[in-house]
């Protein structure tokens, strides 16, 4: 690994552009979040060619019931990426499914997001959903970097699991803040591959999270 | 439009079982929804070639942030499905995001779901979530056949909106019961997909939901 605390969100839904943005950054970075739109646009496949750079976490937020949970694992898992994201607000059993379906797959749970929209319901049911990334036996969770004390309170809650952290650039957040919020690991999406020089800012970005 | 009330679920994970098991019971049904293992397994291609049948919704689970909601929707909408399933969860601004950019798409917004872990959070929410899916404008929304009590309450907080209903069959809810609640539509998976004559389940099922 690199060390650094920076994950590429590589939301470009083109093969080729993410393996150049993945190419270039790849020497300042931990990981490679991708999803939906570029898995559907590219194909399952690259999945594999991007953990070629860096491993990849598959962002697909899933929210469904535990045995189309396990069908959509079987398709994914072949292509062994790092981790999986689903979300936490639709229960225990749907995150054991993952958990243990796929136990070579890690898995983060969402307990918390970035847009305005979170507000209408998520945030007031943050303890809910940490409670319920906590029974499943989750590898980690995603908390927003744009919320500050919402992501101290789950570094509080959570001490010892993984925190990744979206809501940075583009969204308003600030990473060095997010780090300092408890995140583990500042997701930066838009700040990056829009970039002039994505490998120069994944350079600058790394430089400026380690130091905290 | 044959008159049916019932919904395909096509959860299989293989393009030549999901066009047989469409055609066979295409005369019976009046939608065919399918999910992320089919599109994973045979591309999204399969969305135009099962609509030949009938009309497809995709019930892809939608729980992103808006940017990323309009990146799958391109994708999808290419294909042109009838209809897309989102979660109501994630807030208005996502709902909305996906009603305003593919209009031709009609959006579904989940307010309510039929497994076990459902009962963790989102049956303590479902008020909540119907008010962010009525405010979004969607067409319709998915409440399950299942937990009828809860059917019901949605019928009568959304008296002019389509009500698809998952739960029944293998997960132990019972259409009649469904269609007597409310739901406008039955939304029938395994019991269907893995009878032995699913052409004649089809037609007994369609026979016995229509006459309520």
């Amino acid at each position: 690994m690199t060390g650094s605390r920076i994950i590429l969100a590589l939301d470009v839904p083109d093969r080729k552009r993410a393996l150049e943005v993945a190419s270039a950054v790849s020497p300042y970075i931990s990981y490679i979040k991708i999803n939906w739109p570029l898995v559907l646009a590219a194909g399952t496949d690259i999945i594999r060619d991007l953990g070629e750079f860096r491993p990849v976490i598959c962002d697909l937020k899933l929210a469904d019931i535990p045995n189309t949970l396990k069908l959509i694992a079987d398709e994914i898992s072949k292509r062994s990426p790092f981790g999986v994201i689903a979300h936490a607000f639709v229960g225990s059993d749907c995150l054991k499914e993952l958990v243990n379906h796929s136990p070579e797959m890690k898995v983060f749970a969402v307990v918390a997001m970035s847009h305005p929209g979170s507000r209408d319901v998520m945030d007031s049911q943050v303890d809910r959903l940490i409670d319920i990334a906590r029974s499943s036996g989750v590898y980690g969770v995603v908390a927003p970097a744009n919320k500050p004390d919402l992501l101290s309170r789950v570094r509080k809650m959570m001490p010892d699991t993984v925190i990744i952290s979206p809501g940075s650039g583009a969204q308003g957040g600030d990473p060095v803040e997010g780090i300092r919020a408890g995140a583990d690991f500042i997701i930066v999406g838009r700040s990056l591959y829009g970039a002039a020089d994505p490998a120069k800012e994944a350079q600058r970005l790394m430089i400026t999270t380690s130091s905290r």
